[in-house]
């Protein structure tokens, strides 16, 4: 073995690896890195071009580089350490997946020499990685290092966006490389085929009304919005998103977008009437959970769904062909008008009362991190249509534990832009090491943690299941109120400035203040 | 699809579970349960035998079921939410899977009829339980669910110990099941080959001295701990255990057992002379990183170790035939002196002064969860061999963030003992949820923060990866001081009484005050 690091030698596989990556457009890495990775740490501290950001643990790292995707539209890279360090990171994996966000990943691993003996942290490092990822490769040596980075951005970056996660033994860092590689090719949208425009065309004109849109990706965002508008205008058919979108662009001036309810009983009322289903970049609607005697696939019986884009494909264009094709131009009828709610007039906090005064103050160009789960469905979400123009990122994997992670790698993606983080209780127990981060950073986010001490949905779906009265250590699991999370205490141990709220007014002035500041807010909305 | 919960019609699924567990000997269940598990939590609502135990962060979970193994000497069980939910526990099983330690997963997937769409949640959830567990089934049906519970358990409790993944999909849970399944028979620990044993006893009768026996398992408790002290007495041979290990009993009376240095080049001087290594449960000495140019293997060289006993054997047994047929029964000569050490003289708060002063206050039976990694090593540690009478649990896999949770598994299998929870601060990060739980059951268990503000340890690698002095971006990924954490806050906002301490006395009267004390305490010892 031979240590190439500040020997002057030349370059080590850590350093190709770094010159790679920004060689590849990536300038940002989450990382939380051990003993195997000193060598990547070495090459980051070295050269420019890419900011190291520190979380204090896995998930932090890996759901920030999920929120930095969602909104700069490439890959940040993870640092991780060997298996259980990215086994910490799986679930905002999982959710990154769900998202279509690319994310490349980096993990260390033992030596190679090292890898057949039964030490602490060995591990099947590829076990962990293939549970999540959509590439998975462990570099031979370090001269393969920098052409393996390449491919794992190549891969990442293939349409609609991927999971690409390179191991990388601590030997293949610190043994020389000979040079970094370039930018490779990458995979972006095919083109959707002719016929499925046209087919779609066919089956609008022929029977218009009672159709809709199903939108997910950019479907929901700039161009492909606007041309989802048009359409809706000219065949009158409503446009719909799943009940968690990665992204979305709401508020006064766009395109609004009816949201799918959550429960499948909710989801076929919404649902039902409708006999074109149209797909793009979406699938056909599905319950979030089965329960006994109900349904899980919701398409209404009859319509048959049909896909004009799939998830990989140019929703933007489809949509744009598909317009052009049915001659609507103006949709202007379909955009929400900008008229922000007022503050609400009760005193009383309640899950209304906290969005629509989030909508009332929330600025132009707003991110929201949306895990406000139970609290954010239905008309509470609905305040948000007249709100400033904003992006709205949901939670895309049902693992609960993503917002102030997705939160923190927004706002380093977007420094100009306030991000607004609507969170639960239960949830953001998760992940809470990522306040930290963000006040480290110094990141302008107003977390808002719905305080309802419980989880919430539990108390709600052990309901659903049958048992209406649960005993006590039923009661128990969902309780999150013996002892009471004190989260402005929790908050203020991490750097994070932090208020308690109890009421309407509290809170608006409390959202007033945060809003009009810089840097990270927690806000205790106790409903 | 038919429900039986709450409809009379006789057992379900869950309920044929619940009850084949009890059956099983399991009494104790640690939880994050999600939707899919809400027929699970009604049945260990309605059924008396299980305490079902909230963790708020699914580490915590598996960290408390491993804490709790290492010594009740049999498996909780752990209740976890899809693969996400599993994968925020594979760290602390990977470190229980290190440990020997019998778990029994059970996690929960959507129903089986909904496993072909892609939900939000859908996953692999066998492939994220195959990263840790030596058995994983998903049960067909609730017919089935009773059987494969009872040979989950038979699994985990296969010697020494091991991880068992029973997947439930949620329809097996609400279906009608027949009846609980009978504890199964457990394959215990083998017993020695008696050749295994005249060979060693034939080597170390050649050649008595420049011997040691490296204890792992049985051998580090009770007879098993007897038997080696009366053979070092008999022939002069050290005796070694690794630098983590699940379990020692330590401290005043007790046989001392040396612990192998964590750096190669300290441990490679530790062992040099040894001409006759006999493992005993253990195996041959690697490093647990590797470096460039630094030896991976610590045998010393013409030294080839011998095995005594494989981990899945009876050790306990075969040391004492070994002790017998090599004559001695007398181990007082290397047992410890029971002089608890006296308070330290010096103001200054160090790793030495924080086990000075916990050494002479530990109350006899106290169990120790050990995290302090860098500030536990060498001299700090040799205080707690004149100690009280206690048990000491290592972090065995190298996956941080196993101490909080580890001790609070612990305080549950063993409520009339002191735990004390020596833990880094960059450790206590990653699983600070734990303390809610501390809190909640009223645990008597006290943590002492060793608050360095860095990973101190990475720190030290990455010095030694040859980066003498690290650059900006490099100390920022090493360093926790910007912003500080508070952990007197942090443990407040979780309902744990907590002081933050800077000087030695001040120390000792914490230390001598919670010690005095029932229940959850946090002293955070800034070093």
């Amino acid at each position: 073995m031979s240590d190439s690091l500040d020997r002057g030698s030349g370059m080590n596989g850590a350093e190709s690896l770094v010159r790679t990556l920004i060689n590849c457009g990536i300038d940002t890495c989450f990382a939380n890195p051990g003993t195997s990775e000193m060598h990547f740490v070495g090459a980051l501290d070295r050269i420019d071009g890419i900011r190291p950001v520190l979380g204090l643990f896995e998930g932090v790292v890996t759901g920030a580089a999920d929120g930095y995707a969602r909104m700069a539209d490439k890959p940040a890279a993870t640092l991780l350490h060997l298996g259980p360090g990215l086994g910490n990171g799986l679930a905002n994996l999982h959710n990154a997946r769900k998202a279509q966000s690319p994310v490349v990943n980096i993990v260390g691993n033992h030596a190679t020499e090292h890898q057949r003996f039964e030490a602490p942290l060995t591990s099947d490092v590829e076990a962990f990685a293939r549970t999540v990822s959509h590439w998975v490769h462990t570099s031979k040596n370090s001269q393969l290092v920098a052409a393996d980075a390449a491919r794992a951005v190549q891969a990442a970056r293939q349409a609609p966006g991927q999971i690409a996660t390179l191991v990388l033994p601590a030997d293949t860092a610190w043994t020389a490389a000979e040079r970094p590689a370039a930018m490779p090719d990458v995979i972006g949208p095919s083109q959707v085929c002719d016929d499925a425009v046209r087919q779609v065309a066919k089956l609008l004109s022929a029977r218009p009304g009672k159709s809709a849109f199903l939108l997910r990706g950019n479907a929901l965002r700039g161009r492909g919005l606007l041309a989802a508008g048009r359409l809706a205008a000219s065949v009158d058919a409503r446009l719909i998103c799943d009940t968690f979108s990665p992204r979305i662009e709401k508020g006064a001036g766009r395109v609004m977008v009816e949201r799918l309810p959550y429960r499948p009983a909710d989801a076929l009322t919404f649902l039902s009437g409708i006999e074109h289903l149209i797909l793009v970049g979406s699938q056909a609607p599905i319950a979030f959970f089965a329960y006994p005697d109900q349904a899980i696939e919701l398409t209404p019986s009859g319509c048959v769904p049909t896909v004009l884009a799939h998830p990989h494909e140019d929703a933007t264009s489809a949509l744009e062909q598909l317009a052009n094709l049915l001659g609507g131009e103006d949709y202007s009828a379909t955009v929400a008008i900008g008229n922000a709610p007022e503050l609400p007039t009760t005193a009383t906090l309640t899950a209304d009362s906290i969005m629509q005064t989030v909508a009332h103050y929330l600025p132009e160009g707003a991110i929201i991190s949306d895990e406000s789960l139970t609290s954010g469905f239905g008309r509470p979400y609905s305040y948000l249509n007249s709100a400033a123009a904003h992006d709205h990122l949901h939670l895309t994997g049902g693992s609960i534990g993503q917002g102030i992670p997705l939160a923190t790698g927004a706002a380093i993606a977007c420094p100009d832009r306030k991000v607004v983080n609507l969170e639960g209780d239960g949830s953001g127990l998760y992940t809470l090491q990522a306040l930290w981060t963000q006040a480290r950073e110094r990141l302008d986010i107003t977390t808002i943690i719905y305080a309802n001490r419980s989880y919430k949905v539990l108390n709600e779906e052990h309901q659903i299941v049958g048992a209406k009265h649960p005993g006590p250590k039923a009661a128990a699991m969902f309780d999150l109120d013996n002892p009471q999370i004190d989260w402005v205490g929790m908050a203020e141990s991490m750097g994070v400035e932090a208020s308690r709220v109890t009421d309407a007014m509290s809170l608006a002035v409390a959202v007033k203040s945060a809003f009009a500041d810089h840097g990270p807010r927690l806000i205790e909305a106790v409903i």
